[in-house]
């Protein structure tokens, strides 16, 4: 199919485009930066578009003349940014989906699939947080997420809008729910407090790591089984239009993580202390239910966690190799 | 104290002006209308500004112009609004809501009151609904609203970024969760199901009124003491912010506002049969906890359901010897 994806040269963003030309698909990236570079080996297979996706008009212009069979919408500004500039966050957030979906409603697009994120949820607590992480499903009470607040409104509105594009129009969309992902190559690109960025970057370059929050439990969903979640929506088959939890289905710790690392590097140096709340997000940790996913978009996590740090570290180092890692 | 009023013109926006001004406040009037035949009374005691509440730079200059001691929000597009024209009224709700807080906060205006809605709570079912109607407290999960997910999304993201003004500027946020509304005036302005539209106005023309619902019970703010409620929230000394119910803290049904209609008006002919559900908003019906807006606003409503009847009646029939009513 041909899939345009916005928001592609973004950390995620890049292993969604990877991920979809592996599986056949000819991939259109909507970017306002034109790096292609962190494309890394999809950088020759992928056609760059560098346009602003809050450009009604151009975005307008663009999905006319690709005439893409799928949207996938990654474009965002991540909470930081919504609290450091929110005129600029919501034009992105809020407006540069509104473009999208018009877009997609002028051409008849058949299928939106749309990023969205645990912060349309309110704070997992009682029984659904520590230590308890009862599985958390799609009907959990909304939020936003105390903290993320705004990060997690506009992802709410941007949810809801999508739903009366599709009882209005008739465009599909599908919304995902990422759990807390892991993803190589955002250090240096994102600030923020994600055990990738805290843990592994920096003990693969060598440096002594000392981290607090071990008895914390999270669901990571490593990217690669983000882009494959994409891939799935993208490809299933009728109208799986709906909000789905994406994430391992499973829990993991600072300490899981850094014992996985341990494996693949056995001179890291890294020590967990004790405590909660790792990143910082009180009421973010939990276990997401992914049943949903599995049913309706035939979605199965391929990577645990021990195989995804491993596929991690050879993604980093890779990298590191070419250069373009920071 | 002068109070800068954004959406001044509309339904209810008109009430608050006139009870500011009844209480010796400066009143500024900004809509995007000019019509100021709407505010009645007032129209010759408050200055308006034919403005779009969108327009960031001019919304800019009049705030710094005006220096208001307050600003009271309520610019807004509706949920029919939001789904006939999603692109248009996110403008509204969400960029109209930035231009007001990025003015307040060059400004440093003290405190922003913000009209926001019930459409910003998740559906009020199990106890809290039909028949045993708990009243709602303001932990209550958040929405958005099924039926007006648009509207109410837009709302909970506006509170989310009034919050963020609050912590990382300082300027106070208020935000008014109303109720159902009861308001003289909305008809031939407004389309819906308001029980003020669809039993009141039509009984006071004379006609035959024959509605069903009459089983379900609401929590009717009547349009009067919502506007005290907002005088509440601009004079409130210390830091209220916050968000708070506004509601009449009880519970009515269609027939008891029938009942009331037909004792100022015995020759009203009105058939309220039963059923549930008179708005066609499955989900709304609820009474309002409003023992935060009581304790931290001094906000107490001034009129029971049969003195708001009452009212009510009264201000339609002095509009219909003005000539204004439709």
């Amino acid at each position: 199919m041909k899939v345009l994806v916005t928001g592609a040269l973004g950390v995620n963003g890049v292993w969604v485009c990877r991920r979809l030309v592996d599986e056949g698909h000819t991939v259109i990236a909507l970017d306002r930066s034109d790096d292609s570079s962190v494309l890394g080996s999809a950088k020759d297979r992928v056609e760059l578009i560098k346009a602003n996706v809050t450009d009604y008009e151009t975005v307008g212009k663009i999905v006319k003349d690709v005439a893409p069979d799928r949207i996938v919408h990654f474009a965002a500004i991540l909470h930081s940014g919504c609290v450091a500039s929110p005129v600029q966050a919501m034009h992105v957030n809020v407006n540069g989906t509104l473009s999208v979906l018009e877009a997609a409603r002028a051409q008849s697009i058949p299928r939106v699939v749309y990023a969205s994120s645990l912060g349309v949820y309110d704070a997992f607590t009682g029984r659904f947080g520590y230590p308890q992480y009862e599985p958390v499903t799609e009907d959990y009470p909304r939020g936003p997420m105390p903290g993320i607040e705004v990060y997690g409104a506009s992802k709410l509105l941007c949810e809801a809008l999508g739903t009366r594009y599709h009882k209005a129009d008739g465009i599909q969309f599908v919304a995902l729910r990422f759990a807390h992902i892991l993803t190589p190559g955002r250090s240096g690109r994102q600030t923020g407090s994600a055990p990738d960025a805290t843990i592994i970057d920096p003990a693969l370059r060598g440096n002594v790591v000392d981290v607090s929050g071990g008895d914390e439990s999270a669901d990571f969903i490593y990217v690669k089984d983000l882009a494959h979640a994409v891939v799935c929506a993208v490809e299933a088959p009728g109208d799986p239009s709906g909000a789905y939890n994406i994430g391992s289905g499973s829990l993991a710790t600072l300490r899981d993580i850094a014992d996985a690392v341990c494996q693949i590097v056995p001179a890291a140096d890294i020590t967990v202390g004790p405590g909660l709340n790792f990143l910082g997000l009180e009421g973010t940790y939990a276990r997401f239910a992914i049943e949903k996913a599995r049913a309706s978009l035939q979605f199965e996590p391929q990577y645990d966690l021990r195989e995804a740090v491993a596929d991690y570290v050879v993604e980093t180092r890779a990298d590191l190799v070419g250069g373009r890692a920071k």
